[in-house]
């Protein structure tokens, strides 16, 4: 069992070691949840997750005889790299075992930092099962994302961090995957200040935690956006801790996490991955749950692919109505472009994107449909347009949102 | 002349009352640039830009007779919001003068914050001349975005934070509109430190301040990136401070602008406008001037527009030969598309998207275009599916660069 003291002794191992992150008032999330928000910035850290505090505690803690040994781990994400960056400053030889379906950056950004890297398998239970078998044949460390009594403990000097720069925290809002940023939380906030309370956070998509407190059998799989968090296997030093601190769980859905993202993007102007971003997803799932109260969060970390990241800030407009597709039936002849074109230009609708069809059966041989894309203010910007169009004799047919990007 | 009493005595009026932010270590762009880089978030402020310190301690300073005739603004941007959130906290009418062309998002979020907003004038000049216009007739206090001493004062407290944290740098890149920034930080860390140096940064499209410098004429204007320091006149309280202080101005052209806005993005995790990226613009553009240097970069604004960033960052997936886009001659008959996509297919290249093209007349009658855009590792990767196109007999065209997006 994980107590206080080890935490404060993991927070001794980590100074210096790890970026000591900012704790700040989040004003932008406050007025979109109605709470006082405050954010820990744990994407500042080198590898831009949390999972270095629990690593180098974890490696620091190590024998000098396994240390010669070396270490391996099994990890598609920000244990990976984790791992292999506090192991290499601590010349330690590294193994990552990572499923072979791993997308590259993330290969060749653990490989950067000096670990040996085996591709194996084709779902992370595959690569697990795999890894097993290499750490026992080469007599390897195994370390452990979550189970595992100094990574709790590494993870659990967050809180004592959050608690120490604003002790007027009511409650902490914490992703679950495996579960030892919120054990170690949990334990280090429930010793330092009893009255806080502890709310934890699933992928709806992977409610394993939700599934052990309730005897739930709810599925565990699909494709989310928070994959940080996408773990089927609760820790069994977690589930306890969980079990005794937690006051519940929110499960939040894909639309949650990535509107969560999109705000810490475009509003609080920070990176957060879908993980990352999960706490103030459940804020958004049960605002009246968190109104008016002081709520911590741990933007956990800020790994995300661009591409993703990029559609989903043109997905938000578009859910705003600030970008707008539609479809109209026009006559196909020279100058109809034109006149539309300069019509929504006189409605300061920039134009992104313009398709016509001429193999469409519903329309007259002598016609065509165009596609139109266009920026706009908002929902009543966009209604004007359609009003005004409408009145030119045509009839836009609004196209369904998620189009421009995808 | 600002001093530094004067700006201690401006720090002690921002206390509580604006945000005082972390200045932290960002080993990915260390990494980038080959300096140590450390960066100071402003772009956490409420309004997201350092531009909150200078309005707040003029506002402070008025007299009960002006605060009670309101306060008038020209702005676009940054200042526009923070004169008006200060404004309101203080109870003090605000009324900011905005060109008519201003994009309805930045108007709403003034309005927002309780200013009464007139739109005037096509251009900024324009909007300037109007707002001199009303100050008159309405016996408003003016608020200077830059020259005026109170507000140099205040920006200046950012140097002074960040040489209490990081006492270490030894030199400070600053972006350069007006010069207030700039003028109040190296007046605040040459009394501090006097050994330190300061580098100046502007735009290649508006290098108004180097001009001074320099006597210069090149000319000012264009389409920025970094509209926030998109300014032609320079003020007469920030140009001597920047003769005596600043060792030199790095002019930066729009394409490392947007790179540093992507790098911050992507790799430190922190969303930059322009103006906010142009110090770590200007050590892109001279990497041997700070190689190995302890360098303090100012993120002084994240407000972009989210459609500008997700645009940026596809692009730079371009550029990083991540996205690639070609164009396929190919006989127009069942299954091609399915043996092209198949092949891409085993590459574990992702397609993005798929054009067909059958008006050209460069190909036969029985024949087609298809433009294919896919996700690759990087250019190696691309040159291997180009490769295993051309065996099977296709000839791939790269297509030109920026395509996916716009």
């Amino acid at each position: 069992m994980v107590t206080l003291a080890d935490i404060e002794a993991a927070r001794k191992t980590l100074a210096g070691e790890v970026l000591r992150t900012p704790i700040l008032p989040a004003p932008p999330l406050s007025a979109l949840t109605g709470a006082e928000v405050y954010v820990k910035y744990e994407n500042l850290q080198v590898t831009n997750s949390f999972k270095e505090r629990g690593a180098r505690v974890k490696l620091a803690a190590l024998s000098a005889d396994e240390r010669r040994r070396g270490v391996i781990a099994m990890s598609a994400g920000n244990h990976a790299q984790a791992v292999a960056y506090h192991a290499r400053r601590l010349g330690i030889p590294a193994t990552i075992v990572m499923p072979a379906t791993t997308p590259y950056v993330k290969v060749k950004a653990t490989e950067a930092r000096g670990a040996a890297i085996i591709l194996e398998g084709e779902t992370l239970a595959e690569a697990q099962t795999r890894a097993e078998a290499i750490a026992l044949e080469r007599n390897l460390v195994w370390v452990h994302p979550y189970d595992d009594p100094h990574v709790i403990a590494g993870q659990g000097t967050i809180a004592l961090e959050m608690l120490e720069d604003a002790p007027d925290l009511e409650v902490l809002v914490i992703p679950i995957g495996g579960g030892g940023l919120i054990a170690g939380c949990a334990i280090a906030a429930r010793a330092v200040k009893p009255s806080i309370e502890i709310v934890g956070v699933e992928a709806a998509l992977y409610p394993s935690m939700w599934n052990a407190l309730h005897q739930g059998s709810r599925p565990c799989g699909g494709a989310t956006l928070a994959e940080g968090i996408a773990v089927k296997n609760v820790g069994t030093l977690t589930l306890p801790v969980v079990r005794e601190c937690v006051s519940d769980i929110i499960l939040v859905d894909e639309t949650l996490i990535e509107r969560a993202v999109n705000a810490f993007l475009t509003q609080q102007k920070a990176m957060a991955e879908g993980a990352g971003a999960a706490g103030l997803a459940a804020m958004l799932a049960a605002p009246d749950r968190f109104r008016g109260r002081k709520v911590g969060l741990i933007l956990c970390g800020g790994n995300i692919d661009p591409r993703i990241l990029a559609s989903i800030m043109v997905r938000e407009l578009e859910r705003a109505d600030r970008i707008v597709s539609f479809r109209l039936t026009i006559p196909d002849r020279p100058g109809i472009l034109g006149q539309i074109a300069t019509r929504l230009g006189r409605f300061n609708a920039n134009i992104l994107a313009v398709d016509h069809h001429r193999l469409f059966l519903d329309v007259p041989a002598k016609g065509a449909k165009l596609d139109v894309t266009i920026e706009t203010r908002d929902a009543a910007h966009a209604e004007e347009i359609f009003a005004a169009l409408a009145e030119d004799g045509y009839r836009p047919v609004r196209m369904p949102s998620g189009k421009a990007l995808e």
